[in-house]
């Protein structure tokens, strides 16, 4: 299934995509597409609804961030081998965590805005995680089983904020409108292999990263169950894994998000993304 | 007004602490100590209700976290200067912050346990402040307007996990039951001054941890303003402000807590906390 929500920011509604490419309204079936709708029976719930019967959404719909409620907003850093190299980091031997601000979550086509003073804005096309069922210390054997599918991270940067503020990487993630997440949570069942999915960023029309998941140094069934070591995941966390080759910061000279600049990113099976780049306000 | 959850873990209600002592509950004023009922609206909305007309809770009731539905929980790591000392870092020329998960809030006396390997877990007592407003680019001189109130916060670390494993903090901070919360939500009238509030820790009635807020190289206005600079903050946030000196990494040699242990720490007019430290299971 691929499933979304629509509709204006903070009041988005639960939609799924039926076979013509139409949204049909959820919303007399699960609350949101968040919690307890993410969890094995949530997602049976909505799979057993007839969607010839669910009201068709208009297709002019705002389309938000394809998952609500999120409480971890989880990301792993320099995990594409050619992405450590380029931004001149070396091979991490276990995988790099960090956080994103759920605050800086929204929607995959809403206006990405620079920071107040910010120079340094930078893009990252990732494969991210939603995570369906509560879990601790699940074998890599097990980690698919609580996941409940995947979508399209941009995760949005500020390299100043993230490497010369003191310490730690997070002031530079989480910043508002740094989070797209979507268009669709597209459940496992959808995706044959997750470890083969290409992936591309444009800028201004321009390629600037191309990748491919199987590039990836710690892969999904690794990076859930070695972060479920350290926490408790629920469902609605999100992980964000990774990005391949090709950011701002990696460039001779490195190159930087500027008002007015477009973004448009994609996931094989997952749909695309696209941002303006917006001045801040 | 101090304000509490209390009941099951996961079910908890609000209520506020009357003249008495007692637990007043708080269901038909407001459905939780959580996001709107923490703005100025839904405090003043608490205020108003006649507290002698809402029903006493039984004094054998579990306390849990005393906000809910928190999404940033954010910490400042190193914000005492004789802490860092003894830690060996040099103080910080802006505020270093991470993340603790959300997933690891607790009320304040259930138990905290080891995670699976644990060798290194920590203790730190600290004032943590919960946002009321949604804001962004506060001022210091505004800070204090979007702040609902104080409430301890044991900032549970586990030292190989946030040090030994590869870049960045989170890894020892989100640990399940890393995070309790409580007892009681104090709200910023109640205190006269936040930077005077003394604070203690021990383990196995042994004082540990000896400070007051004074000593925080950043203060709490500081810190709102600074951290609203790097993302959106809304209510129900919870800050943690750093600990003073005492913790167990900063002994010679190091001293780290073992199943069995008991924990009680309090800070001047925001209660006291008890945690027992159990073996992972």
């Amino acid at each position: 299934m691929k499933l979304v929500r629509f509709g204006p920011k903070g009041k988005e509604k639960p939609g799924l995509i039926d076979p013509q490419g139409k949204i049909r309204d959820l919303s007399d079936v699960v609350p949101d597409i968040a919690g307890a709708a993410l969890t094995k029976k949530g997602l049976a719930k909505i799979a057993k609804a007839n969607w010839k019967k669910l009201p068709v959404v208009s297709s002019r719909a705002r389309i938000g961030s394809c998952v609500g409620g999120v409480g971890n907003f989880i990301a792993v850093g320099l995990n594409y081998a050619d992405h450590a190299a380029e931004t001149g980091a070396p091979i991490p031997s276990e995988p790099i965590l960090f956080n994103k601000a759920p605050s800086c979550i929204q929607g995959p086509d809403d206006d990405v805005m620079l920071p107040k003073k910010s120079v340094k804005t930078d893009w990252e096309v990732e494969l991210a995680i939603v995570i369906g069922e509560r879990c601790r210390y699940v074998t890599k054997k097990d980690a698919l089983s609580v996941v409940a599918g995947f979508c399209i991270c941009n995760d949005v940067s500020e390299r100043a904020y993230q490497i010369e503020r003191g310490g730690q990487w997070m002031k530079g993630k989480g910043c508002e409108t740094f989070g797209p997440l979507g268009p669709w949570l597209v459940t496992t069942d959808e995706i044959a292999d997750v470890q083969k999915l290409g992936m591309w960023l444009d800028v201004n029309g321009v390629r600037m990263q191309t990748g491919s998941t199987k590039t990836m140094i710690f892969d999904v069934k690794t990076i859930v169950s070695y972060i479920s070591e350290f926490m408790v995941l629920e469902p609605g966390d999100v992980i964000t894994t990774g990005t391949p080759p090709g950011v701002g910061l990696g460039m001779k000279p490195p190159k930087f998000l500027k008002a007015g600049d477009t973004m448009a990113l994609g996931i094989d099976g997952l749909g695309v993304q696209k941002q303006k780049v917006i001045a801040w306000k």
